[in-house]
């Protein structure tokens, strides 16, 4: 059977992402990181340097092998300036580390072998203005290999708005559906 | 007459970016502010808490009086993953908190005075791939009202490799030229 | 009341774009303007010449009055080539033309009082290819100062397929009873 | 030696996107195929019809024959509404014909052979509200089979104001080059 790990990038609990991302996981059994619990540095690029990328000493290794550890990812996090949170930023930057770690040297066809899914919530108009970000996305998980099963962008601000948003709710109990 | 601050969100010293930032700046009055010395928080979302946001005693509100001292903004940053490093987008996401912050009860007014550019070097089809970058700074200027000026993708992945892009290196003399 | 106008830019009866949009308007009152029963010539840009633009004795003026007489302007189009249709995009690039014919001296004005949804299905996963067409048309709405409601990709090939989008038929049954 | 076609969709002569495009291909033996001069019907969906597409009897195999001559394909259209013009969108959508016309066997494999650029001139921001339509021909070119070999987006509203773009002559001049 099919695992499922959620990357939750949200900066406090119960935000309305993550209201939405319950939605879609609640019963099922999943794996939850939640990044904000995890200390993860910015990289940096050292692919260039004779002594290459240094071990930093955080919990990025740990995150990573426990998203390595599923088959479904779904990556959840509020949009923040029309992207994924800085905090989210951080840990998918530092896969450039991982692609050239000898410690994870099938980093990349085990990432291929994932599909993933975005689940994101903003306050202006994310159905328009989130684009770009889906796009980010496109091409992170092309980069990849990986499949991009599809998306939820919700709209809300304020705690709970999320509940309003009805397409964004009958999204959420469809993608539940085929994820089961 | 104008004055200029960069905002570098490299990594490392001397890579792609500051290499095409320089060609801009080289002979003007500008203050670098290098995100990567700097320790600057991912933002906690605590719009809706009672208590509210939070000093995060770190070096962030240093940058922003550096930012907000200057009249025109160069966003200088390696395309990592499709989109600015995570460095500068923790840095971007806390003006959420600013914008909140009564000791700068003006900064949306401040920074809406202010003219903006973006330079990104990438590795993986920045012409293209780049773009959605580009939207997202568009929506985030358009958000504080900051006039985008325009801004300059260029390819590389190796140290240096960006002196070979010939488009590049043009377009950042005719900003050079602009900025005089 | 308000009414509604559909301008469909479809080229076959039934398509599936026709289908979900027929789910959002069944039981409305709608004036549909299929612009394969009309002939739009392409604009040729006139804006410099001295004469300006000329009467092109197609049915464009027709169709413009049919729109203008509306308050909610339906969008609805295949995704041709990750873009409306050639019919539909004929039809909006004549609105150059209408900005500057004296017949029509408030197109701008009266444009602007309206709100405007877009509806498209395509088969190569919409729900990411289809989104420059999205930004398409929020570039083209905010020129015009109209309105963007939001809008509804649907996914689907063969005749019927999009009977099978769930969340397309969903995010239909919704805007049906926005609009209602 | 790789010989050129240039598929112009402007709809005046001497038009900015025109006078751009001649900066690259000045001196260069090239095909100018201007789709002004001919006649080319919207695409009639006939895909799930039993009788399939029917020949339109209009200029748009004449000009496929053209374009199938040659290696390196320049779309040189004025930037319409954030996009290219309905003329050449028209001649795209009939693709969707070719790909399936029992007298052009293998239209997709040879159009996969070739490398095409896009020369874009628009007077609205097109260095950034021309993204989208750059996106598209990404899309357009990844499903031919087509190399994207670049793109120029150049500025400009009143005849002969591309010449005051000097990125975008810049980059004509090093297009130029490149295809020598």
């Amino acid at each position: 059977m099919k695992t499922i790990a959620v990357i939750d990038g949200g900066t406090r609990p119960n935000g309305n992402t993550a209201i939405l991302t319950n939605q879609v996981i609640e019963g099922l059994s999943v794996e939850k990181i939640l990044l904000r619990d995890h200390t993860i540095y910015p990289i940096i690029d050292m692919r260039h340097a004779l002594e290459g990328f240094q071990n930093r000493n955080d919990d990025y290794n740990t995150i990573i092998d426990q998203v390595l550890a599923h088959d479904i990812l779904i990556f959840s996090t509020p949009i923040y300036w029309y992207s994924m949170s800085g905090l989210m930023k951080n840990f998918v930057d530092r896969w450039s580390q991982s692609l050239r770690d000898a410690n994870y040297p099938n980093f990349k066809a085990k990432m291929a072998e994932k599909k993933a899914y975005v689940i994101a919530v903003g306050g202006d108009t994310p159905y328009v203005k989130g684009l770009p970000m889906i796009q980010q996305f496109q091409h992170i998980f092309d980069f990849m290999g990986v499949e991009f099963g599809g998306y939820i962008l919700g709209g809300g601000n304020k705690p709970g708005d999320i509940l309003q948003d009805k397409n964004a709710l009958f999204a959420a109990a469809q993608l539940k559906n085929d994820l089961k």
